[in-house]
């Protein structure tokens, strides 16, 4: 029986890791890869004590952290279902099964892909999924924005801050969004809005350099020059397996308080998979901070 | 008339800085002093991505960051009064005023002191205001904790996992706080309490080396040996000057739900001085971002 079994090895489960390890609990941490989304960030500016670093280069810093600490981590593990037992919880896996006495779920979430050739070789290398930590670098540089949405549209009202050209790439005929930052969009002289455009591939050998389209008006396959595609068509919570256990929002993420509580005594939630609204490695690390110090405290207070 | 005025310069108002300026935002940090309570800190284990490094050093390197961002922080500003405009706040210090469009409160929190001999040149020294932070450092030696409420019984139980002995210094009778707290502290062969002793003083000369107390029954002046001294005797939230603008908790910290948005349009607040309950760097650097990237939002859907 462990004290603690966190569900994911991002940085909001990584987090959560350390500081329970150095409150001498036993902790294991459960999780497909160790790193998460963060593994694809190209390059970090934001995170405070570390003026510039790659995202494996983070995740190989902190893993040196855990390592140091003997913190218990098994990869390759697929979270199926936690259930309630009478002293704790029950994780099980595909093979396995675990039992704890509470549960950090940081699970993440993923973003939607294209699916569209190229995107996959380009990710990092001019495909981003992040606008607040990749913005910058696009400065007097040409993007385009997928996707016709809020997300959407805050990227590109963002990324014309810095981008000599916004190309905001819509399959549907109007954007979607609210009233003011749409009438940004339409005023900006930098956004142009392609309308009724299905994104066919991305193109470029090392790094980006265009993307087609095809105009679902005429039909055509159409091309556009830029250095940076930015695909804003949503996300996906790693939430399913907690389907009947804890409340999730509309949009399947986890509720929680501001001291990371679920609905569910005992289980406590940080990171991406959570409804905090904004997905930045700083957050995760403090999110996971969170929900571990109240973890180790209503353990303390349970007999 | 600046897009956000941020209010103290410790980790979460450097983080949330460090946010905005990256957006383009007009920003100003007004503050007493740079680096806030982590100043004090001699050694940080648990901040993910820095394995190891003093207060002052990761403050140091963060200046470096805000610097080159070129981040404007008007410091010695203490902040009285913010009052709401037609489209912003007034921000009043001392002599001068500030007009903004958004605020993000990030005043911190400071520790009662004990106001005994010693606790000023000891501060960091073997007196330690973060058991969470500093516990791990006292393995196998000797600690005192000053106080009878539920943080110091938490210190307590903490610090009987590393230390070889722990002191509960308690200026009461009975000591205060959740009954299976309680018990486990009376349980514990490593804790001993000493109750209706008044601290009188920190004994050493260049690091902790023992406490003086006065028993309240005798009316002797008494003395321990120890290695460390944490003083869990409550914190004050610079919170004042909120009085009348946003809704504070009994505990006069601010409210705040999961994206830092206070009671007020339009304020935001993160880290020490919010109802957040723990109290740590990676935390309020979470906080500091989150409540940027909320007041980013805010901004973005006004004209």
């Amino acid at each position: 029986m462990y004290d603690t079994i966190i569900i994911g090895a991002g940085p909001a489960g990584l987090s959560a890791a350390i500081y329970l390890i150095r409150k001498e609990m036993k902790i294991l941490i459960l999780t497909q890869k160790i790193g998460g989304q963060i593994m694809d960030g190209p390059l970090i500016e934001n995170y405070p004590g570390l003026e510039q670093i790659s995202g494996p280069d983070w995740v190989g810093k902190v893993q040196k952290q855990t390592k140091a600490l003997g913190i218990e981590i098994k990869s390759n593990q697929e979270v199926k279902k936690i259930s309630q037992k009478e002293n704790g919880f029950e994780v099980a896996t595909g093979a396995d099964k675990f039992e704890a006495r509470s549960v950090i779920i940081c699970s993440g979430k993923s973003p939607r892909k294209l699916g569209v050739p190229g995107e996959e070789k380009l990710l990092g290398k001019g495909i981003s999924t992040c606008v607040t930590c990749d913005g910058p670098l696009f400065r007097d540089k040409e993007v385009a924005v997928v996707g016709g949405g809020n997300s959407a549209i805050s990227a590109a009202l963002e990324l014309e801050k810095y981008a000599q050209k916004v190309y905001l790439i819509n399959l549907g005929q109007e954007l979607v969004g609210e009233e003011v930052r749409i009438d940004k969009v339409k005023n900006s002289p930098k956004i142009e809005v392609i309308a009724q455009a299905k994104t066919t591939a991305i193109i470029g050998e090392n790094l980006v350099e265009g993307l087609k389209y095809q105009d679902l008006n005429s039909g055509q396959e159409k091309e556009i020059k830029c250095d940076g595609v930015f695909a804003e068509i949503g996300w996906l919570p790693s939430t399913g397996y907690l389907e009947g256990l804890v409340e999730l929002t509309a949009a399947r993420e986890i509720k929680i308080d501001v001291n990371n509580q679920t609905s569910v005594e005992g289980v406590f939630a940080a990171g991406d998979a959570t409804e905090v609204r904004y997905k930045q490695l700083a957050i995760a690390c403090g999110e996971g901070a969170k929900a571990a110090l109240a973890c180790w405290d209503y353990l303390a207070n349970k007999k």
